[in-house]
């Protein structure tokens, strides 16, 4: 898959995952959902049942921005059928009331119809992606 | 989730996410198959169109052992079914030969009939999980 084919079918997920690494190197992992923006993906926290998983991620990035994202596609009746798409990139954090989160946060309003009832309210979490990956099992 | 429940959750799952980082901490991602056994979550190393990535996950593992695996249950007109299982722990890599190696590829062969078919014939990644950790939206 080329980056540009990666970037699209990335863009057209619904859920991907995010992995981060803390200071040390030991790596954490939540699914989340986002919105990409040309070569930017951003998503936000919002409840707070998963305040420490949010802080987690929030905290790794603050101390190494390197970070990577997720989307595929699993068929447990067809591994023909498997496919996944990867950004890898650097992530800054945005506070709510910044310019680019409340871009960002509207971008996620558009995709998700739960953002539309209910903005989320937390920081904003915003990639800069240098390179889309992919693979395809044909 | 308390962590027994988010094994039990974990060990159902048919797919999941590992996240590894190299040295520097800059993580990597991707889908894998893979079998619980107790607190050893083992996957393998398959076919050839992967050969970089999987190359990457090994040499991350082999550089810096901290990793996590991700599964998790997405509905876009249901938030409220959310739910996401994770193993936190270190990873180590058995060569095709090693006893350990057959025994984890003998798990998968269980689990998936396309391994049945046509067993992994790479590496083996043996994560021992030192945390178990979830969350549900209701």
């Amino acid at each position: 898959m080329t980056a540009d084919d990666a970037r699209l079918v990335f863009a057209a997920a619904r859920v991907a995952r995010l992995a981060t690494a803390d200071a040390r190197g030991v790596p954490h992992l939540v699914p989340l959902v986002f919105a990409v923006d040309g070569d930017v993906v951003v998503s936000a926290v919002d409840a707070k049942p998963k305040r420490t998983t949010a802080l987690r991620r929030l905290a790794n990035v603050r101390a190494n921005p390197h970070v990577a994202l997720l989307a595929d596609h699993y068929d447990d009746a067809d591994w023909a059928a498997l496919w996944w798409v990867r950004a890898d990139g650097t992530a800054r954090v945005l506070e709510p009331g910044d310019a680019a989160a409340r871009r960002g946060v509207a971008l996620l309003r558009q995709r998700y119809a739960q953002y539309r009832e209910r903005p989320p309210e937390g920081p904003v979490l915003e990639v800069a992606v240098t390179r889309w990956s992919g693979w395809r099992a044909r």
